[in-house]
């Protein structure tokens, strides 16, 4: 190995030989994390034993625990009240302190670091101990901002999610990451801390609205494209089901992407380390049109458009036939999602301007570290990393995409 | 598995069997963290490739990075200079970006959230990605301050430690925690997260003041009498070296002391995530004395009183021989310490006072979770943790110790 022989800026000095004497230390620390992803319906009845079953396994006395309620959900207050007569019928699994209460949900919680502090100070003040419970109760957004709460607090403390929405039953509420947004950037501020324990309540997916209910689906058809062919037929299979609200095709279609979800992280990456985040298809462009809509598109809805373009850009890479990929528009078309929005267009031809779509490729790049990876299709199930993209061919697929949304 | 019969608080619901069919998901995350350790003099000196090879071997590319400087140091102007004048001497492998600066150090720095934000937003502002590093070089406190900063920024940017302090070399600083105090309680915000590279420089040690070269040694001692009775001797027979400053002796203290805190951590509860913490001894009774002395006993020196503290109560249990109960004791008052401050005797007959000693029991079994979980000695070199204590024989050996210090 070569170096640059250094201009002489300090005075030189002899090194002394006696640190040749001390080898470096090497240190490997390995942790494992443990937790499992029930599923039920009516989680909060006194007469669902599943959460007081759960915490008794765990033969530590009474836990002692923190309730937080996305304020944005239907009946919130009496959700949160819910939760005290379970406790009040359990006691001696749990003991829910003062302090628990309602907490702003929606991306926009999530621009508010006053929040964050806000949840700490309840943590504090209800004198939790590391072995206490945190129980979130809400959308994906007030799952990531309680999460970074929980996760900081006393170092971690543990983490009950009962995510309400489609995408936190089967994606995000069943992962490690938490975070915040903070200086304009998505998800700027947060950690990597698997949950204790995740209960998933059909029952919160009856009170979504259309849009909630649809958004979702996207992360299933997500990750059937990456990685189950068979996932991606079932999901065709079901889509009038979906379309009419079936909460039974919902579940069996929460159920197999949660398993899916769940195995990628085991046996991946799931700290991230690397600069690879293959469940992340379709995301670099779902991250940037969600911002430069200011949040009129939710995650999932902008994620389906993301999929299409990656899709679409497989297909004009000669990596997917054009059956698969009218196949998957299609789908996305059959399920209610618009597959184009203005957004996509943002200054494709000024790549340099601060609201062009590309610089979506900058930013995902920058989140993840080392060089760009983006995944792309070989088929139906399966994907492929990258590392370079062309951008007249992405310029096309956009066309291609306003043409087929209309 | 009984429960009590719940009150109908409200409607009795049937359960829907349909939850029957979805077996819950078990997940099991293995996450492994390597990081080396090493050893040398004047790590800044462009002459000194110790840093360029390190970096350069992770195969990568550049390395951006940006330094953060313990305004508390010596020098500290001087020191940010030479990692500049460093990083343009080896272009190859550290790009130091603009936004370095000189970080406010010692324990007063651990109680600004201000400063974790303005961190947070120097790593935003260098548009570092996960990849890049933050090179810290300062105190305990300042590396607890800027490993929270950078283990949150991005879900954690690479961290590289330079620890300044004996303290910071041998024990806090080549271990994975970082946080800062927050409603009061120490460290009461924090992460789990282990360095990518820890680089002792031994010139450091020389700027020290004696009351900080000395302090640092008392997480040594603490080390020995839990782990190694021969790294105790070691110590012992070098009192009079360490007294008068030499360099070498401390080096070898600090690489044997690191050795072992890492062996720790790796063999032991990294994450901490039972309620015992065995590296902990001594330290309840010294977390608080730092604390109701306003800091104006550091931190090594709290941990000698606190270790002396935990002796003299392991000798009234008839754990050690009055001997090595000596022993202890005059090891420490060799070295220079005190065994006495007037904290410890903080309203010890009224342990329900906000400023008892006591008080330092519940607060450290709350930090951990679970039941108090204290350890105590059986010989030097071996320790034994206990979960309950008598407060009377605590009371006794405060009073042993006031007349020992005379």
């Amino acid at each position: 190995m070569t170096f640059t022989l250094p201009k002489p800026v300090l005075e030189s000095t002899v090194l002394n030989d006696s640190s040749v004497d001390y080898a470096p230390l090497k240190q490997e620390v390995k942790v494992t994390f443990n937790y499992d992803v029930h599923f039920t319906r009516d989680l909060f009845n006194p007469n669902n034993p599943l959460l007081a079953k759960v915490l008794l396994a765990t033969r530590e006395g009474v836990k002692k625990a923190i309730a937080f309620v996305d304020s944005g959900l239907p009946q919130a207050s009496e959700i949160l009240e819910k939760i005290q007569a379970y406790s009040d019928c359990h006691p001696q699994a749990l003991n829910l302190k003062a302090g628990s209460t309602l907490i702003a949900g929606g991306e926009a919680a999530k621009n508010n670091p006053q929040l964050v502090e806000d949840l700490q100070k309840l943590i504090s003040d209800a004198e939790l101990c590391r072995h206490s419970y945190v129980i979130a109760v809400g959308g994906g957004a007030m799952l990531d901002l309680v999460g970074y709460a929980a996760a900081t607090a006393h170092r971690g403390i543990r983490l009950i999610r009962v995510p309400t929405t489609v995408l936190g039953q089967c994606d995000s509420g069943v992962g490690v990451k938490n975070g915040i947004n903070a200086f304009g950037k998505k998800n700027f501020l947060g950690t990597f801390a698997p949950p204790t324990l995740v209960l998933n309540d059909a029952n919160f997916l009856t009170t979504l609205d259309d849009r909630n209910w649809r958004s979702g689906i996207a992360e299933a058809v997500k990750v059937a494209l990456i990685k189950d062919a068979g996932f991606f037929d079932f999901i065709v299979n079901r889509t009038e089901a979906l379309v009419n609200r079936d909460l039974d095709a919902m579940q069996q279609i929460v159920y197999r992407c949660a398993k899916l979800h769940l195995d990628h992280i085991a046996g991946g990456d799931p700290f991230e380390m690397g600069s690879s985040r293959p469940l992340d298809f379709g995301h670099w462009a779902a991250h940037r049109i969600e911002y430069l809509s200011n949040y009129r598109l939710y995650h999932g809805e902008a994620v389906a458009i993301g999929i299409c373009l990656d899709s679409t850009y497989s297909y004009l890479s000669s990596l997917i036939t054009k059956g698969e990929w009218q196949e998957i528009l299609s789908l996305f078309k059959a399920l209610g999602f618009s597959l184009y929005e203005r957004e996509l267009s943002s200054f494709v031809h000024q790549p340099e301007n601060p609201r062009s779509l590309f610089k979506g490729l900058t930013e995902f790049q920058e989140h993840l570290g080392g060089e760009l990876t983006l995944m792309l299709l070989t088929t139906i199930g399966k994907g492929l990393e990258v590392h370079q993209v062309n951008l007249d061919k992405y310029r096309l697929a956009i066309l291609m995409l306003q043409e087929a949304d209309l």
